[in-house]
């Protein structure tokens, strides 16, 4: 029996690490193997990658460029690591995966979308996560979030203006697919949002065991 | 006046190196200001992007990872070196570029020739070079002379089959592109091969010096 894939999207402030770790003791809880893993990354080639993404460095980095490489990195992964878990039953909760790279280089970035859809067909083509939990927060309260851990964090314009192009990215992927993108509010409580995510878990894990019939 | 881009193309033990280094004392004795770069590389990024694609790991890399990989470094050499090398009437000189992906990457190993297709146009599109010199020799003749180079070079079946392959790659190419890929014969003497390179090199200048008109 095929293991279900579930990915995590949000932009910054919301809450996707504190989602993470509840995803994680509600599978151990019902003792359901799994496998958290993490994009751009996830095998030892794809985090080699990941780091020539992230670097910071003095040469421009074309946007073609970037959009590969993270592709590279997703096929790499894909191949190596989600498929083989999923093959032997076990759960892959991934923290991020192809949504981002529709929202982050794609809208934020404007970067064409037909290319992106081109490059998912060819590397993720039917492998789509089984769910992906999109955790979605006013930029205002994500930012306030995230404030309060980091030092400091002052917003210029510029930045508010790319938060907000993430935001909507998300929510539009969402409203084209909606079967599979369930939204999360995340402005809620914390026993709120972990209700929410509690309640997508209990669906595929209903979906899972009546497979096994 | 835009500077002119010649690729190098070749399997091994053809010369390449050597021809390059005859084209460098060409365009040094004509005063023509010229780059040399190689591909997969060419910037700093790309070279990291080489490490990753030809260090040898534990990790099978994934096909289409390798793929995607080339041409992102490839995107980055052109955006970021050869580009504004052309463009400010500098000669560009690559040892390897799109053809070795469909020879290597398509013919060599399989890949589907229509991706190398579709990847060709978003990253190379209309800046393929102005002339690819294709260095020919039989498999026999080139592997005579990698064994001199090297120690020694015992050839099983497989490794014959796969040059083989490139030879016939790189050949289609040519046949397909023929106004831009020369083939030289790569099996002459020294100084045969230089008066082929010499030709081709002298042709390019003319073209070059009557754009200026």
């Amino acid at each position: 029996m095929r293991g279900k894939f579930i990915s995590l999207e949000g932009g910054e402030g919301s809450g996707k690490t504190t989602a993470i770790n509840f995803i994680q003791e509600w599978l151990e809880s019902h003792d359901i193997p799994y496998l958290m893993t993490r994009e751009p990354g996830g095998t030892p080639l794809a985090e080699e990658i990941r780091q020539l993404v992230l670097a910071s460095r003095d040469e421009k980095v074309n946007d073609t460029t970037e959009l590969l490489l993270v592709f590279a990195a997703r096929a790499q992964h894909l191949a190596e690591k989600i498929q083989p878990a999923l093959d032997k039953g076990i759960w892959v909760i991934s923290d991020r995966f192809l949504d981002s790279s529709y929202v982050y280089q794609g809208k934020a970035r404007g970067g064409d979308v037909s290319v992106i859809d081109q490059l998912s067909a060819w590397v993720v083509g039917d492998n789509k996560p089984d769910a992906t939990l999109l955790l979605d927060i006013s930029v205002q309260q994500g930012q306030q979030r995230v404030a309060q851990r980091k030092q400091q964090d002052r917003l210029d314009n510029e930045s508010i203006a790319f938060h907000e192009k993430v935001r909507e990215g998300f929510l539009e992927r969402a409203r084209v697919d909606s079967d599979r993108i369930k939204v999360i509010d995340a402005s809620l409580t914390l026993n709120e949002v972990k209700a929410q995510i509690e309640s997508q878990l209990m669906a595929l894990n209903h979906a899972w065991a009546g497979e096994a019939e």
